[in-house]
C-alpha cells in the first residue's frame, strides 16, 4: 500500500536542516535543545499501515522528530502541525476544509506535550491545552523529505510522461467500455495523462457522442465555439478549421489565457479523398529544441506573445491572450504549448530588436515539429473518438476534397485538465482503494 | 481619434536598433546600406488616419521606415510584415485569421518594392512578386515602440488599476440598466475592470438574475459547485460558504488552477443579525507588502502552494492544484491572488526550511489585508447584487445568526476575464466605435 512512500526517509529534510537532531536508536543519543518530549510507541503498527517508534519534540528547532517502525525519520514543523489539527473545532469535516482561520494561528507555537496513543497516533498537547491528534498514515503521506514529496505530488498531478514520435503505437480502448466500465475509464484517463492521446472504437454514428464522453467526467468546458463544435466545410467560414484546406500543427485556442486542456473529436464521417490527422508530441518537441536550439527554447519560453479571436458563434466574441509559445513552470518543466499560426495577432509586442530572434526561433520549433519523423498520422473513421493533451499535442489535418455529398464531420468538445484529473483521482480510489501504488 | 497613440514615435525604437537609419527631413540624410527603395504620399491622408510623408526599405537591418505627416518615425520588420499580409490568400477575411503557413514563411526575406498608393496604403512587393498592401492607421497601431506597445496593450487588455481602502465609494449602477444599455453595461465593465468592484442596484428578487447577467456577457463558468449557486446555511455543508460562521477574507476557488476571473453575489434574503460582507483590494494589499516586506511577497510570489477540494456537488469532485498565493507576471505585475484558508492543503509541497518562512510571509499578508483601514466593509440588502474581480479582491462575510425563518440566501455565479474583457471590447466599440480614446 506505501511501496511508493517507502523513500520518506529523514535524509534529505535533514540535508536542509544543519545541526538538527538525527534518527538514532535511542534518544539518548539525539542533542537535547532545551525541553524535549519523547514518547515511544505501546503498541506495533495496526491495519497494515506505518508504525511510530517514537516521536519526539525538537523544541529549539519547534519540529516534531517522528522515528518510524522501519528506523526511518520523519519532522514536522509545529507550525505546520497546529494549522493542520484535523479536530472537528479546526476543520469542518463535512467539507473536509480547514475551519482554523489564519489570524488564530500562532505561527510561533511551541507544544506542551507529545504522546503516541493506544491506537499508534500522534497527539500533541499545545501550550493553550488544545489538542490535535494525527494518524501515522497521513503523517507519513505529508513527510518534508524531497522523496515523499516527489512521490505525494506524482500522487496527486501524475505529471510523468511518455515522449513519442512518428511510431507511436497509440492508446486504445473500446468506447461503450470506457463508458460503462470504471477499470477501462481509469486506463483511458492515466494513458491520456501519460501519452497523451488515447483512440476511442465504436462509438455510435450520431451527434452527441462527444457530451456524452463530457458526463463520464463531469462536464465540458463552453467556449465562444459552443458547448460541441462541428469540424465541417463551411461556407463564410469563422475558424480556419471550417474549410477543406490543410491545418498546420497547432494547439487549439491559445487566444483564451487558459487554453482548454483536453480535445474530443468525434468522426462521424471521412473524405473520401485527404483530410488524414496529424499529431505531435509538444512536449518531447520543447526537449529536444531545448537540447538542439536552446536560444530558440529560451526565447519562445520567455517571450509573450499576443493571439485574437474575433467573430461570431454561440455569442459574438473578442478574445486576445498573452501567451509563451512554450510555458514552462517555475522548475522548468514544460507544462504547456500554445501555438495556433492562424489566430497569431498581428500585433506583437516585442522590442523591435527581439523580433527577428522571436521569428527565427519560431522557424527552428516549426520544422522541428515537421520533420516527418515526429509526425504521428493516423486517419479517423466514422465512429472514432480520438481525445487527447490540448496542452501538450500540436495537431493538424491534411486538405481534403469537399464533395456535395458525403461531407466530412467532426464533432468536438473541450475540457478543462483539472475536471479530468479530478474525475481520474476519483476513478483511481474505486479501482485501487488510492492511488499510491500507481504514482511511482 | 488616435490621440493615445499620438506617442508612438521611432525614440524608443531606434535606442534598441543601434545604427539603424533615423527619421530625417529629406532621404538624402539617411545612410543608405546597400539597395533602398523610397517612396513618397502622393496624397494626403484620407479620412482623419495618420498620414505617410514617406516610406524606405532599410535592406540591410531589413525594417521598413515610416515617417509619418507628423514627422515621426516607425520601423517594422520585413519578416513581420510579409507573415501579416492581409491579402486575401495569405489571410482568411471571414475569420480574420492568418492562413499563410508559417512553413511557407521566409524568415530572412527582402523586399523587392516599397510603394505608396493613391489612397494613402503601403504597398510592398516581395522577392517572389507576392505584393502586399497595409492601411496607414493599421501599421501605426502596431508601431514597435515602446510608447506604442503599451498604448496597443493598455487598450487590448485595460490592466490599468485604481486601488482603494476602507474609504471605497463603491461604483454603482442599476441592474436592468446595464442590462439593456450599452453605454451602462460598459460603464459597469470599464469600473469593474479599474476598481474591482461594482454595485447593482434593483435586480429583480428571484433567482436567476446572475445567469441573466451572465448572458449580458455571453455565458458563465460552469465549477462543481453548479451552474449558479445558493449561498446558504445548509446542514452537512461541503464548503465553509454554507454555513453561518465568518468567513475570513478569501478569494474563491484557487483549487482549480485556472480560479474564475468575475464574481457575481445576488442577494435574495439578508440576516437579520450580522452577515455584512467585507472586501479589501488584494493588488492594493500586494504591493503594500512588496513594499514594507519585500522578503514576504517573495515568498508568498515564488513559492507554489497545494490547494485542496473534496465533495459532492454537480458531481462528485477531487480536485487538486498549486498556485502562488500571490501571482507575479513576467514583468513583476500582480495579476492574481489565489488565497482561501479553508482549502490551503495539508499537503505542503516545500522544503523544511521553507516551511516557517511561508507561515511568517502568509501571517505578514493577512494580518495587513485585515487592518481596518484596508477593509471595505458593507450590507447587502435583497435585490443588491455585487460583482467583483475574483483574481484581485479577497472577501469575507461577519458570522450571522441563523434561524429557521428568514433564511440567508445569495446567489453566485462565476464568469471568466477572458469572456468579460470580450465582451467589454464589443461594447466599447459599439458605443464608441474604437476602444482608442479610452485606453490612455
Amino acid at each position: 500500500m506505501f511501496s511508493s512512500l517507502a523513500r520518506c526517509a529523514s535524509r534529505g529534510a535533514l540535508q536542509v536542516l544543519k545541526g538538527a537532531g538525527r534518527c538514532a536508536p535511542s534518544p539518548a543519543a539525539v542533542p537535547r535543545f532545551g525541553h524535549q518530549t519523547l514518547a515511544a510507541a505501546p503498541l506495533p503498527a495496526v491495519g497494515g499501515g506505518p508504525g511510530i517508534r517514537q516521536a519526539r519534540a525538537q523544541d529549539r528547532e519547534r519540529l516534531l522528530q517522528v522515528e518510524w517502525d522501519d528506523g526511518s525519520c520523519s519532522l514536522y514543523p509545529f507550525t505546520w502541525l497546529r494549522d493542520n489539527c484535523q479536530c472537528p473545532r479546526c476543520t469542518l469535516q463535512s467539507a473536509q476544509a480547514r475551519s482554523l482561520l489564519l489570524t488564530d494561528l500562532d505561527v510561533h507555537t511551541g507544544v506542551d506535550q507529545v504522546q503516541i496513543t493506544e491506537n499508534n497516533k500522534v497527539s500533541i498537547t499545545w501550550p493553550d491545552q488544545h489538542s490535535s491528534e494525527f494518524e501515522p498514515d497521513w503523517l507519513k503521506k505529508r513527510c518534508f523529505s524531497p522523496e515523499a514529496r516527489q512521490a505525494r505530488q506524482e500522487e496527486l498531478f501524475l505529471n510523468e510522461r511518455d515522449f513519442w514520435d512518428s511510431g507511436l503505437q497509440i492508446p486504445t480502448l473500446d468506447f461503450e467500455e470506457v463508458l460503462h466500465d470504471d477499470k477501462a475509464a481509469l486506463d483511458w484517463l492515466m494513458a491520456l495523462r501519460r501519452v497523451g492521446i488515447v483512440y476511442l472504437k465504436g462509438a455510435p454514428l450520431e451527434q452527441g457522442q462527444v457530451a456524452r464522453l463530457s458526463q463520464r467526467i463531469g462536464y465540458l468546458r463552453l467556449t465562444f465555439l459552443r458547448h460541441t463544435w462541428q469540424v465541417q466545410d463551411k461556407p463564410m467560414a469563422n475558424n480556419v478549421a471550417y474549410t477543406s484546406g490543410k491545418l498546420s500543427l497547432h494547439t487549439d485556442y491559445p487566444a483564451l489565457h487558459h487554453p482548454p486542456g483536453v480535445q474530443f473529436l468525434h468522426c462521424l464521417q471521412q473524405a473520401q479523398q485527404g483530410g488524414e490527422s496529424e499529431a505531435v508530441d509538444g512536449f518531447h518537441m520543447a526537449e529536444l529544441l531545448r537540447k538542439d536550439h536552446p536560444d530558440a527554447f529560451n526565447t519562445l519560453s520567455s517571450l509573450r506573445v499576443d493571439f485574437t479571436d474575433t467573430g461570431s458563434d454561440y455569442c459574438d466574441f473578442s478574445v486576445q491572450s498573452k501567451n509563451h509559445i512554450i510555458d514552462v513552470d517555475s522548475e522548468g518543466r514544460v507544462v504547456r504549448i500554445n501555438y495556433n499560426n492562424a489566430t497569431r495577432d498581428s500585433t506583437l509586442d516585442l522590442p523591435l530588436d527581439q523580433v527577428q530572434p522571436f521569428y527565427s526561433s519560431l522557424k527552428s520549433f516549426v520544422e522541428l515539429m515537421n520533420q516527418p519523423e515526429n509526425v504521428f498520422t493516423y486517419r479517423m473513421e466514422p465512429g472514432d473518438l480520438v481525445t487527447f493533451d490540448n496542452w501538450r499535442l500540436l495537431h493538424g489535418r491534411k486538405s481534403y476534397l469537399s464533395g456535395s455529398i458525403n461531407l466530412r464531420h467532426l464533432e468536438g468538445a473541450y475540457l478543462d485538465w483539472d475536471e479530468v484529473m479530478s474525475r481520474l483521482r476519483l476513478l483511481r480510489k474505486a479501482v485501487h482503494g488510492d492511488g499510491e501504488s500507481l504514482s511511482s
